[in-house]
């Protein structure tokens, strides 16, 4: 039955508006509308059709693409209405039958990806302030109702049948996958003895009793729906800080040539081990200096090193994802001149209340957020010839574990790291602590001994006497630690690594989005491989058969 | 090869020092030092032999025993010193061919009981003032280091072999299950980067290194480390402010009378329905008036109301998630006078810094977060003749659904509700807050009103409006709503049903407990199920039969 172990070609995150099949973006003024009307004819895989509005990864992939362009190529959008273009159905959640069909690791992933871009959007409305609001013109079922939960403001059709509802645990006997159990009781405060009840009822509410329920903010006559969305809209817009008579930059095509064993992007190069199960991503400095302004920045577009090189990082960390399973082990490398990332790093600092600055940099923490959840071991190499600076060197805090040369090699010369104020609040983990307030939560002082080297050149003692990286073997050694590393990590069970660093990654504080990372995600991990859910007569795979499913009885 | 499904005999969590087969007891003043000598040939089960101090159920039946005799039983002890008395080894963890043979089910409760057991040792520590450290004279292996960990201070020996070690992810393909990857990070803040490198290092950690990444706290020499453990308890005793010249009061064995679908406690009555697949505890009101004073409550010792009763819910507790696994859904009844439980309340609010009072209340607040971490369904029903007064009414908020009878049925007087002041302050759920706080999250204004209505009658009305229950049918729809609620939720996947409300049932923030139970143990299950451990060919099956696991190679 597993038929999409993976999609018979490997999936690509690359797109644009043109050639979108589910999704349109229409712009009026301050007000964009992200119309959804998914093309049943266009699933990513064969087997399934995507009826009612209902999704799979394809769709995702353009949502997440939209949002993204909505940021930067359009600074004059403050709000975003996300509504359907199919009468009375706003979206019916992931589609069930690619659910049944999908393989488990595919299903996981698939979660993974939508819950990163709901998060996404909630990202977008409260800090690029392009606020997302739904306009719900009709039903909002499981994954529906919980991608209009990622939005700030729900407006229900008053139609007579439009209801939003999480029929996942009656229905088909899983949880509702992308942050939904969450984002009731934790966001919208839904009292848990009611949510419990919401969650129960596979047609779900409407009218009063879900405003009364901060299920939704507002029902809305069938008579007056648009044009009070409107209204909210507009209302919304004024609020928002994003600039006036600004343009955008608009997001080229990222370039790829995929050979055997390599992908090869302008600034990034990632090389893949079959034998020794590693990817190993080779980050590469600018080529050149600096903008000297903001105004030189934009017109770099998106061929500033920063973004261009973030873009990068993004795509190739998806395209691991989804395309490469097995390789368990992704190798973080530099190469390059450093001394030229420090100009760029000044640029950005100085200028975060700058839109597209701030849309850089949240685009880098959203990236650096992606490693800080994947489900593959990290670490970092520095090497000689490395250029661990700046917003590089915060992927050092990122890693599981680093590594760097004491010492210089093949007369190659010694390695040096260099932190920039990036790694001191920009960049924050889903936690919402910096990496290296993470790090060092047992270590106040060693926190603040880190922010005063900043700018300075570190050697490898020095790294790791201010306890910046995990290790730091001479010549002699680097070599046969490296192998016996790898190794090492490549004979281990990849289930229990997956578990294992999920759970020393993010020490401290906890939030909404380590709430769906940490403890959603792996509830539902857990009662995906249920034979409840995924078994021959579990409910996901019996949804639409006519036949009831049979679930064993143990609590467990 | 799934032996373990349930022990042969259904487990009894009634046990008394003079019985303890693993452990024992030994109180010199205030220090008291708690001796694991684990008989191997006493397993729970048959299958395996509880080799090098390896642990099963039935070992850690006998710890929590022990852990909550030393806080009523011995008022005098301020210290408590886990140790070993078997030669080089303090603890090998659990045992690994029981895991091996376990059910899922069983390995997953497991799990659960020893955490709230660890959990317990801490709530000692750090609110009974009964401190407890690690003797640690010999190696501490897994769940052996995990044990230790929950203790606030951790001396290992220094022979040139003793160790502590976190090997459950490279030997087994599991996660260390008793809370050692969260309290590494959390609790003892040990960075990231190292924590990763311990938990795949088989052998484990001594020495300076150790010390120095804060895995313990000391090193000390074999020759020294008697004579240091009495020191640093001796030390740590003058800290504690447990009384001195007090007595203890005993903890005599809970009466327990089983019949088919019945069981009998002098407080509380558990029906089980198999057919419906629901048990119901019905916890009935005192039987005489609240004593006096303190000195009076002392003299009652065990039979004191709220301690008895507590004691008695506990205990079922216990019974039901080990026992009775295809039970899905616990209610919870009270029954009787309601009029008298208010002095009880009132005498425990008003001595809360007595120690026994706090011992009291303690327990409470612990028993009432094993019905917060239980995966089973849980309502309440407020009937007539029921008495949801003061300790009891906090139950209300403990459970999934509250329904309270609207008006009279039968002639018989409306039940009505009684809030004490017990809901706001010392009953604690695991994520820190009262189970008000996190029911009122999204409404300040609900939580004052609520304060305010403290020791007033409240009818099913006034308790709906001041959203202290989730339904109030009256008698004409009482029994089909009921009725219909039962079978629903009796339809629905138990897996499901387990996922969502652990989610649900936490909001707001997140402590170690929360971490423990909602993130660690969610992954852990999943992990358990995957064939890299639990398959034929997994890690846990073939541990000790010299063949090595083969494991799948995707990463998810």
């Amino acid at each position: 039955m597993d038929m999409i172990q993976q999609p018979a070609s490997a999936l690509d995150f690359r797109t644009t508006p043109e050639n979108y099949k589910h999704w349109s973006i229409s712009i009026e003024g301050p007000v964009a509308r992200l119309i959804m009307a998914i093309d049943e004819d266009s699933p990513s895989a064969a087997g399934y059709e995507l009826k009612l509005n209902s999704y799979d990864i394809g769709v995702d992939i353009e949502l997440y693409d939209a949002v993204q362009r909505l940021r930067f190529e359009h600074p004059e959008v403050r709000v975003v209405v996300i509504t359907s273009g199919i009468e009375g159905m706003f979206c019916a959640g992931a589609n069930i039958r690619m659910l049944g069909l999908s393989s488990h690791s595919h299903k996981v992933n698939f979660c993974k990806f939508t819950n990163e871009t709901r998060n996404s959007i909630e990202d977008a409305s409260n800090f690029s302030r392009q606020t997302y609001i739904s306009a719900l013109n009709g039903t909002a079922a499981g994954g529906g109702y919980e991608l209009a939960l990622a939005t700030e403001y729900l407006m229900l059709i008053d139609d007579g049948n439009a209801a939003v509802s999480l029929p996942e645990v009656p229905l088909l006997a899983v949880l509702p996958g992308t942050g939904g159990l969450t984002r009731i009781v934790d966001k919208r405060k839904v009292r848990r003895d009611l949510a419990d009840v919401f969650c129960t009822v596979e047609e779900g509410m409407k009218g009063k009793r879900a405003v009364d329920w901060r299920l939704i903010d507002e029902m809305v006559p069938r008579s007056k729906f648009d044009a009070r969305v409107t209204e909210k809209a507009t209302e919304l817009a004024v609020e928002s800080d994003r600039p006036k008579g600004e343009n955008g930059i608009r997001l080229e095509r990222i370039e790829r040539v995929e050979e055997d064993d390599v992908i090869r992007y302008p600034h990034v190069l990632v090389s893949l081990d079959r034998t020794a199960r590693t990817a190993t991503m080779e980050i590469q400095a600018p080529a050149s200096d600096a903008p000297v302004d903001v105004v030189a920045l934009k017109e770099e577009g998106a061929k500033f090193w920063p973004l261009a090189v973030i873009r990068e990082i993004d795509d190739a960390l998806l395209h691991l994802r989804f395309n490469e399973p097995t390789l368990g082990t992704l190798i973080i490398k530099t190469s390059g001149d450093g001394s030229r990332i420090a100009a760029y790093d000044d640029l950005l600092v100085a200028n975060q209340d700058n839109w597209l600055v701030r849309e850089i940099l949240l685009y880098m923490q959203r990236t650096y957020k992606r490693l800080d959840v994947t489900s593959r071991t990290t670490f970092a190499f520095v090497e000689p010839g490395s250029c661990f600076v700046g917003m590089l060197a915060d992927l050092l805090f990122a890693v599981d574990r680093s590594y760097m040369l004491d010492g210089q090699m093949d007369d190659r010369p010694a390695p040096e790291i260099c932190l920039s104020e990036l790694s001191f609040g920009a960049l924050r983990m889903p936690n919402g602590l910096t990496r290296l307030e993470t790090r060092f939560l047992g270590e106040s002082d060693s926190l603040k001994n880190a922010h005063a080297l900043v700018g300075q050149q570190l050697d490898a003692q020095a790294a790791l006497d201010a306890g910046l990286i995990t290790y730091a073997p001479d010549d002699i050694d680097w070599e046969d630690e490296i192998r016996l590393l790898l190794e090492e990590r490549a004979s281990f069970s990849p289930d229990a690594l997956t578990g294992m660093e999920a759970n020393l990654r993010f020490a401290g504080p906890e939030t909404l989005e380590t709430k769906i990372f940490g403890r959603l995600s792996a509830w539902q991990n857990w009662i995906f491989q249920r034979p409840n859910a995924a078994g021959e007569s579990g409910a996901l795979k019996l949804y639409g058969t006519g036949r009831r499913a049979v679930y064993e009885r143990g609590r467990v």
